[in-house]
């Protein structure tokens, strides 16, 4: 399956950031190859390693390092904000980058990135520029007249949410709810979900703002249904709120894997940071073969 | 969480048997404490290493080594037919032992295992004594006047199955059925498993011969459900079938998960044999604490 394949096996590390696991592999060699059916065996979790995916580190022409990310089903992914932040912490830890700002290809451009360190100098987790947010419905996309949503009356059987639309390179939809919680997730976000104002699906939140820099929020993903852990939802609830004047610039997201602080930089930039947790649950050597 | 935790982890060997799949961790020098918290942890499949649990070796006064096995809920597990082949290859590639026989303590009495080897001299596999299997319905247990069931008629709901009832230490009833795949087990195993004849309830197996040396089997698992493989189940399928004349005394039993390889030796020892695959997927540091 790979030029790699050795009686050592491959060397990999699996990783997680707020329950979204990855197992982590040093290809700078570019040694590797087939690595959509790598990420088929090595995912699967009886017989292989048991991940979300793999992520692979290859080498960048045009950043400090390059990211390739494959599901579970082979398909290859643009970008996981879980993902890069322990990606991020790998290469540090394998003394492979010495600063605390790196960049790092992916295929929806490249991303800046900037590691998180504790009190005993070891890697916790990183901050990520994920660029600006979009809010014009017409590049969300949302079908409407209207050029933005926000805080939008938007009637779904009988009952009017109000809604705001905001794309992080993907659509979301965000709902403030005074009690997360008692919502029915399954009934109500396939029906935002596959809506006809949104040509290409909408990943729905649902927020609950407990104080100026503090939110609550469940998630309903697009193909996926609800996750413990969405980071581009968590950029969008944030920016929903702030454009709407519920919380600071700089809050906390409380999601069911864990929590985010997203900072919106309104003065300057305009970009969104997103920080979290990346952790290292094992490394080891991997047998592709019958050993 | 254990004694045993350093900057280095916990070393431990990823091993899986007809897609059973255990950590197996060195603990002769019973550094480890705290088994069943430490099973949740590890077991866990995003933010642990991911399992169906975890099996400890430990010295034994009594045999060769001691197998402690705790299951993903942190409950102790008495015996595993996969389970203890992959630990007697873990034995063997740790280099803690050189014989191609060896005896293991476990909670269901000491287990005599030898190796298999391919032509490299690698572990492939271990072949178990299982022990006798147990005919007498009072001790199986099956609630009625007959002393064995030996395609005996059992009437479910208009439908009459010619059943059999061994105990392979566990209570088993074998169907012998001309189509297993066509069955609906999720409907027809729980009829079964919570019968009134069957105080302990009982595992259900669904046999199809395919020749006088092969047979195809699902199993319904009481408490578990349909399972992709059950070692004692493929035993109680072969002393079944070769009780009733269907098979020679050694008959490959095809599980969802693989196959084993099932000799009853009823000329002498009365004891049944179970031959099959272990297989070592990963090994590596396990990092209890934030890292």
């Amino acid at each position: 399956m790979t030029n790699l394949v050795s009686n050592q096996g491959i060397p990999f590390t699996k990783m997680e950031g707020l329950g979204n696991d990855y197992i982590y592999i040093n290809d700078l060699a570019e040694n590797l190859s087939n690595l959509a059916d790598l990420a088929v065996e090595m995912s699967e979790r009886h017989y292989g390693i048991g991940s979300d995916g793999i992520i692979v580190l290859r080498p960048s022409s045009i950043a400090d390092f390059k990211m390739r990310m494959f599901n579970l089903d082979g398909s290859e992914g643009k970008m996981c904000g879980n993902g890069i932040r322990c990606l991020a912490k790998f290469i540090y830890d394998q003394h492979l980058w010495s600063d605390k700002h790196l960049t790092i290809e992916t295929l929806s451009g490249v991303k800046q990135v900037e590691l998180i360190f504790n009190q005993s100098g070891q890697v916790t987790g990183a901050r990520v520029n994920m660029g600006q947010p979009i809010l014009e419905n017409s590049l969300i996309p949302v079908q409407t007249k209207e050029a933005n949503w926000l805080q939008h009356p938007f009637t779904l059987e009988n009952t009017t949410y109000q809604v705001t639309a905001v794309s992080m390179g993907n659509p979301h939809l965000v709902i403030f709810h005074p009690e997360i919680t008692k919502l029915d997730l399954p009934t109500l976000g396939p029906k935002f979900e596959h809506h006809e104002r949104f040509p290409e699906q909408i990943n729905t939140e649902f927020a609950e703002i407990i104080r100026s820099n503090e939110i609550n929020m469940r998630v309903w993903e697009r193909g996926s249904g609800e996750t413990l852990a969405c980071g581009t939802g968590a950029c969008a609830v944030a920016v929903a709120s702030i454009l709407n004047g519920f919380t600071d610039n700089t809050v906390t997201v409380n999601l069911l894997g864990g929590s985010l602080i997203i900072t919106w930089d309104t003065s300057t930039s305009g970009d969104v940071y997103m920080e979290g947790p990346a952790r290292t649950r094992f490394s080891g050597s991997y047998y592709p073969n019958t050993h």
